[in-house]
């Protein structure tokens, strides 16, 4: 037995004799617990700060989100999980545990484009198959089209979705009816669903048509549960990924959750993605795995603004950032701080927390909760969490958090304050709109009014520039950038370009 | 033993004794309920939307609100309360439950203004004491500084609180150290608090220095307990209006607040006055009289914006409009949406409501409900919510709201709707800067680009105008404005000016 087991063991006897002393939360069969437990990752796409109930959502907005709501009362409320300002960013953080300007991927992929996960990171996917997980992905991957870049071949036993390299242009496809070319994927025939096993080339599976698009995160649920009620007979333990697609424009929610909420599509399509997560509870109670399976629910970036979206229109069709400024796409505090819950029965206490957790973390709080490796070959910009997780630390182990567009650092949180180094062009649409004005990474461009320091807590709105009242907070804010320019040194990002910032 | 003494024992003793009760909150003695309720009315001011712990607040925000938290969680959460867009202008509409335009009021009463609260209005406090109840008023009044406009002129029996025409400088004057001269009131020594009884003149009590500043809530909460304490031992009903000043800039909590919260010191003033909200609730139990009284917690109007202050300086110091556009000042959603419960036991159940509840509505609900009468020789704008309060109608009586900025009609709401029919001048500082650019209420100015229109609850930025695509929504928008337009034929409004937005 590793030392991980002891504790647990140690930790078991607690739980249980603390039954009788009256405080029962977590009672039940703790040593019967799985050794390593399984992971369910669910990911919504472009809720904002403020949309879940247990944000400020629920009745104040009129779309309840009750299953995701549950999740907070029985598990960890993160109240300050911070992310990238888009899609690919994000995702690309997640899956690498590392900031996306390392792989290249720090702007939104759009069709056609070259640049695409790099065959040599290691995804979580690969980190947990490697310490014997059965690992699937269900959904929205968003890091790229090359074939050394789908989840299939980047850790993934099973991937069945939307397309890896096109789902932006799938989604804009759908409205705009129009028809595009893909890297490495037959679509010109129009969006298709696809699908491939480990190691296999990727299989169309049917036209992505409107309809489809309704129910897609119903077939994505399904397919979870049967693979989870797979793992289970075998005795494996499984890492689950589903991002899935609700909140992304353009909303079309499927016929029955059609004006559920008061405020239109978009908060329809918050009340059905509410339901697809309570299915994917229901279905661990009825597999009885619920006490063994980490269950995480947490949102990819800030939610759509105005003018982010090139299919916009006239009619809004997006969440809110609660109190924060800016939207998906910026890179204020509403677009990198989302919504995160972690539930994992007996093992997590049930509470809010205001540590600072970032997206990139779970990739090596994970590995040390399921005994996988940690790649020593490059850097790793996420922290191990797993004390705040179980309780042991409740100010967590991180203190700030860059942030890059493109190939610019443009702004980075330390403490409570965020330091802005440049600004970023207004023009937001469309690829090349995003290049940034000067910015602390790049070399001698003059800093024209920068930096511009925002303390986050007392001005969500970010409108009272401190820089110079509080001109210390640049010391520990410029050491973390000193810290992640000599990563660099031995450890050169990749080009990034020929993408868009949404 | 004083009273106060008192009645914490016997809350001691009630505790005890409720362990062996178990469940208890609607059980007992509806019958023995008093036959007309008592009404405390706490009014904070400028507390925004997001602020409160059940709109959103407490730990997302770091400001945690349990004792006004625990008036939703026994009473009614209205989550579209509407006020008009600043200080004096809503505390004109509560007390009269008209437009404040109708008594001059729309914009915010400065000192030296001969605008006041006319001597014919009739407010609730006039109204509740024709039938019997014990009225009084402990704190801000801000509706002018006349002798006829003055609380104890104006239906109150008692009054001790912030010289009631010079609020604002008031606050002004103990960050800037400079002093003004007063209508009415000997001021000329510098600010002071004043008092009196029905009839009387004004006394000075004290010097109003900022420590006097930091503890004057805790001052009215006593004056209140006290007074609650006097009217139950004499049997006799009460209405108790207490407008506590915590939240207002600039902020200065009491010495054992300092720090309570993680957003600077709006945050622990809010948690500050969510201790005297607690205080109150707790008397109001020790008492015995929980049943029999309706309390009431709700804000004036959004809150304090960027810019919105002239003594804002550098550091923010305000509250947060959760989703919504708009602060102080404005007449956007931020501006007019805040936070409102009401609690009844037995009466009233608890649940959160979306129906629309004006500010105004409270004198005719009052009225119904304390056997009151409502002026029929007038205009009364509030409408009689008491089917919503008591659960008999769930949808509320109210579909639309005016907004006015001085004498423009700037905005209306219609159900989910907003129509902007002008816009506010951008200078926003110092008396004239509110003058509006044209405006449905002005004679023959252009509406160039106006009508605007928005909707609120799938837009709360309000960023897309959907003006041209749902014209149809200025039907019943417009005819709101003409019923209000015809009352003006026999009730013409005094003129309103010389005074500032905020």
């Amino acid at each position: 037995m590793n030392w991980l087991g002891l504790w647990r063991r140690t930790r078991n006897a607690l739980a249980i004799t603390s039954c009788f002393v009256g405080y029962s939360l977590f009672a039940g069969t703790a040593s019967a617990q799985q050794s390593t437990p399984n992971i369910l990752f669910i990911l919504a796409d472009n809720v904002g700060y403020g949309d879940i109930g247990v944000y400020g959502g629920s009745d104040l907005r009129g779309s309840p989100t009750p299953r995701i709501d549950q999740l907070a009362a029985e598990g960890l409320r993160l109240t300050q999980f911070l992310v990238e300002p888009s899609c690919t960013p994000s995702r690309a953080a997640l899956m690498t545990g590392r900031y996306s300007i390392r792989s290249g991927l720090s702007l939104v992929a759009v069709a056609g484009t070259p640049f695409s996960l790099p065959e040599e990171e290691i995804t979580m996917a690969e980190m947990l198959h490697d310490v014997g997980y059965a690992t699937a992905m269900f959904g929205k991957w968003h890091l790229g089209g090359q074939t050394y870049s789908q989840p299939q071949n980047q850790g993934f036993d099973e991937f069945y979705g939307i397309p890896p390299g096109d789902t932006w242009d799938a989604f804009g496809m759908i409205r705009q009816g129009h028809q595009t070319k893909s890297v490495d994927i037959p679509l010109d025939r129009g969006p298709h669903l696809v699908e491939a096993k480990r190691g296999e080339q990727l299989k169309l599976v049917k036209p992505y048509t409107e309809e489809v698009r309704r129910g897609i995160d119903w077939e994505l649920a399904d397919r979870g549960v049967e693979f989870m009620t797979r793992q289970k007979a075998a005795g494996k333990p499984f890492f689950l990924y589903l991002p899935i697609s609700r909140t992304h424009f353009p909303n079309l929610p499927s016929k029955r959750f059609e004006g559920a909420s008061r405020i239109g599509q978009f908060g329809d399509s918050l009340m059905e993605g509410d339901a697809i997560v309570g299915t994917m509870l229901d279905a661990l109670k009825d597999l009885g795995i619920e006490e063994d399976t980490i269950v995480v629910f947490a949102s990819d970036n800030g939610p759509d603004g105005p003018g982010a979206s090139p299919f916009g229109g006239d009619m809004p069709d997006m969440g809110t950032t609660g109190p924060y400024r800016g939207a998906l796409g910026d890179v204020s505090e509403g677009a990198i701080r989302t919504a995160a819950l972690i539930r994992w029965p007996q093992r997590i206490r049930p509470r809010s927390s205001y540590a600072m957790f970032s997206i990139m973390d779970f990739f090596p709080t994970f590995a040390h909760l399921a005994g996988g490796k940690v790649p020593d070959d490059r850097p790793i910009d996420g922290i191990d969490q797993s004390d705040l997780l179980l309780g042991e630390d409740d100010s967590g182990a991180r203190e700030h958090l860059l942030t890059f567009v493109g190939s610019e650092l443009v702004a980075v949180r330390w403490k409570q304050f965020r330091a802005y180094f440049a600004d970023v062009a207004p023009g937001r649409s469309g690829p090349g709109g995003a290049t940034p004005m000067g910015g602390v990474g790049s070399s001698a461009a003059p800093m024209n009014g920068y930096p511009k320091v925002f303390n986050i807590e007392s001005d969500p709105q970010e409108e009272h520039n401190i820089g110079e009242m509080y001109n210390w907070v640049l010391g520990p804010l410029l050491k973390a950038v000193e810290e992640y320019k000599e990563t660099l040194v031995r450890s050169p990002n990749p080009p990034a370009a020929n993408m868009t910032k949404f």
